[in-house]
């Protein structure tokens, strides 16, 4: 950092009072409208819709919104702020679902979608380095005439930098892991505004401490990510994917897990129960029968895709499931995915007017079916409607129950069965949250899953990185 | 923790003194014999025993060996030290190359070798629980009527603990990763004696700040583990493995880079150099020509194996290698990777009476071949005899100089020469340490590689999580 160390320790005592005064919030801004122009906006509409994920969390607005175009501009920001005590929000396509670029505390959202250049492709080395604001979709467009590609899929078009803020993962994570697994390295703006790169592009390296994974999943409470190098993966020569009805969630999930268990090397494993399936055939008109499916893909060449799905049949028969129904056509694997991608809104359609509400619990695989089984009775007995979809290779699934937020009853009784979700799933040895992170909403969670000694230990260097708690305050961590 | 974290914190400023006084040492060593009786031993054998590693750094040996059976008895121990301000040093096997064990201000060595306990097989699950005493051959002797099988194998018989704590790798990364990869959760003692656990069994998770990668590669200074949990692997359906020659270097590595690049999921894919392989020959007598080999191996169905094998072969004839020598028997399969991990002591056969001294950097793969070719140019102008052999297919590879300590003059040559290496891979994007992690010997190289600003963040979480630097103190990083 560019202030000595035993300066920076010697900060850790003094945490911004927050929220910070009018008057810090007012010095920002004149400073920051002097060097960004129109680039700082304090408009109300846009505050607004910087302060609102998809949560039932009310708009938590920022004062000012600023769009920098490089690291150096977001440094720039951020030793700004920090001189006066005032909070930074790192905020990409604000799709997250757990609150968080919501600004409680207010203060300057550094929105980073100026910051979209691809700053390197290596193709021999199957990797890419982008700029924070790069989304998923602009990054595969710009690789697929190379014959490679970037897996991981939340669904969301979300920019790399939020997935890696997240720890995103997705439908292809069974095969080719999170962003924990995929990201190589990170360049960050700290706490003082010090600009720090990870790590090379070695594919592995064991040169001190992990920094690339200590901020992959930090949600901008540790630094805010401006550069972001990924492992890319070669398009593979054939992929096939398939469609398949099950008698029951326990028999699905019997599938999935023996898919596993024999190494089968699936590259999608999604279960959608029969409420989703009727939300997915409402929104994206597939005709499917309204039962526990598993949408599947596999990757590989000709012959080893033919391979896998039949044996992938032979176990799933084994359950009762079947028919298949297969499409090898990209056009037609394309309509099953974004199906499968838009389950969040095909919910919705299941009870307009409603507000959905996210869960993201995550089991040991030889728990998954109990756990499901156990949820969909708690949904029944609750009176919620609440459909299931997961990526059940990873033992991951998402209830999303649809709620009248006018109806206090309904809210109570939602609250009630999220609380006993997350307690089911930790008590299987599981977590509260496989991919959406912590944000504001689960931050109690946390508490559930972490001893007081893990949870100190996450606040200890909280407050080695950030000693002011001005990046992204009031997220993950009760300090 | 157990101690509020505001008062850890404040305990931030006051590094213990190092070495420690006479009476701490003594005053730890008293009532560590009281509670440990004869599993605490203080004989000049056994502390010079655990004082020294595979490195021409001179022994320098703890205060004392202590020989905890629980985590609570690890607890113990660290509460006892950090109280008297006296070193810690974790000791699993003693078979880590960068003296990450030696005791530099002396201490208490924690010799874990007595936790030994498998903890939970969840075959289901594919993951198991183990003290961290307990060796990768053991672990998979234990698995192997499961049918399950612990990928990382760095060569030693280490221990999973010590694995854990240098990030280690190996042979079969390139297909399995790495321990940051395999390893699900940790148990470890903190600085100040309180124990955590970092995350539950779930495939995966976003709850907050992960810890377990903080730790994997933290070489016992931010903690001492004392349980892993990592994730295993079906025995594959068939494995085939093979040794092809190459008239080059160059076209060995090309055909590694192709391989990779075209996504052939091969398991293993070794280079070792014609020097290397004149070791391997006198040392293990395969008989082999005497030229730039690679050693491959593929995991897969009997189908799969073969569609694999065939493609690498093609490869390998596009840039003049073969014939191919296959071995499909596990026991000629055995005697070839057995030959590979012993290419350590292969090595020092070449020259008897000399110590070899390890290096370890990994490039991304495009600069591989490059990296390699000037290595060996280098040895050739520096007069010293260095085989090499290498992870090809992460980038990564290791020379290994036989140097007669005597001599002042081959020994400055040799220091010389790895300075270079070290440069030579970081100007090419890679590091200084792929797999061995940093010990005493690289925290040179590691300041290479990072810029300041990086390394005060690695200090300040250091100083935050060890206040007084009792955990392996001069290791990693220079405070």
């Amino acid at each position: 950092m560019s202030l000595p160390v035993t300066a920076l320790h010697a900060a850790s005592a003094s945490a911004a009072s927050l929220p910070p005064s009018p008057e810090a919030v007012a010095a920002v801004i004149a400073a920051l409208a002097a060097s960004f122009g129109n680039r700082l906006v304090t408009s109300q509409a846009v505050r607004h819709q910087h302060g609102h994920t998809l949560t039932w969390i009310p708009t938590q607005a920022p004062d000012a919104v600023v769009y920098p175009q490089s690291t150096e501009e977001v440094a720039e920001i951020v030793k700004l702020c920090a001189g006066h005590g005032v909070p930074v929000i790192a905020f990409g396509t604000g799709t997250s679902l757990e609150g968080h670029v919501n600004a409680p505390f207010g203060g300057v959202t550094v929105d980073l979608t100026q910051m979209k250049r691809i700053v390197a492709v290596h193709a021999e080395d199957l990797d890419v380095t982008v700029e924070a604001g790069v989304t998923r979709k602009e990054l595969n467009e710009h690789l697929r005439d190379q014959g490679l590609f970037f897996p991981i899929d939340p669904g969301a078009d979300a920019s790399l930098g939020g997935m890696a803020a997240t720890r995103a993962s997705g439908t292809n994570a069974v095969r080719y892991g999170t962003m924990k697994d995929n990201v190589l390295a990170l360049t960050a703006v700290m706490a003082d505004g010090s600009v720090i790169r990870t790590a090379s592009r070695a594919r592995k390296s064991s040169a001190g401490y992990d920094l690339t994974r200590l901020l992959v999943g930090s949600e901008g409470t540790l630094g805010i990510i401006t550069e972001v190098t990924v492992k890319l993966h070669g398009i593979p020569e054939a992929i096939s994917a398939g469609v398949c009805p099950f008698p029951s969630v326990q028999a699905a999930c019997d599938t999935a897990i023996i898919t596993i268990q024999t190494g089968l090397p699936v590259a999608r494993i999604e279960l959608l129960d029969d409420v989703m399936i009727r939300g997915v055939n409402l929104h994206s008109k597939l005709g499917l029968p309204e039962t526990t499916m598993l949408f599947v893909e596999f990757h590989g060449s000709e012959a080893g895709v033919k391979e896998q799905a039949e044996r992938f049949g032979e176990i799933a028969a084994e359950y009762g499931g079947g028919p298949f129904d297969w499409a090898t056509k990209a056009e037609d694997r394309s309509k099953l995915w974004q199906a499968r991608h838009d389950a969040y809104w095909a919910a919705r359609a299941l009870r307009p007017g409603t507000e959905s509400v996210a869960t993201d619990v995550c089991v040991p695989i030889s728990r998954l079916a109990e756990c499901v089984e156990e949820t969909k009775r708690d949904i029944e007995a609750s009176g919620l409607i609440a459909p299931i979809a997961g990526h059940v290779g990873d033992g991951n699934f998402h209830t999303q129950p649809l709620v009248d937020l006018e109806n206090e009853d309904e809210v109570e009784r939602c609250r009630g069965f999220i609380d006993r979700l997350v307690k089911r799933a930790l008590a299987m040895d599981g977590t509260c949250t496989g991919e959406h992170g912590v944000g504001q909403k689960k931050i109690k969670y946390l508490e559930l899953e972490h001893s007081p000694a893990t949870l100190d230990v996450m606040r200890l260097i909280k407050r080695s990185l950030d000693p002011q708690n001005i990046l992204n305050p009031g997220k993950i961590i009760a300090l």
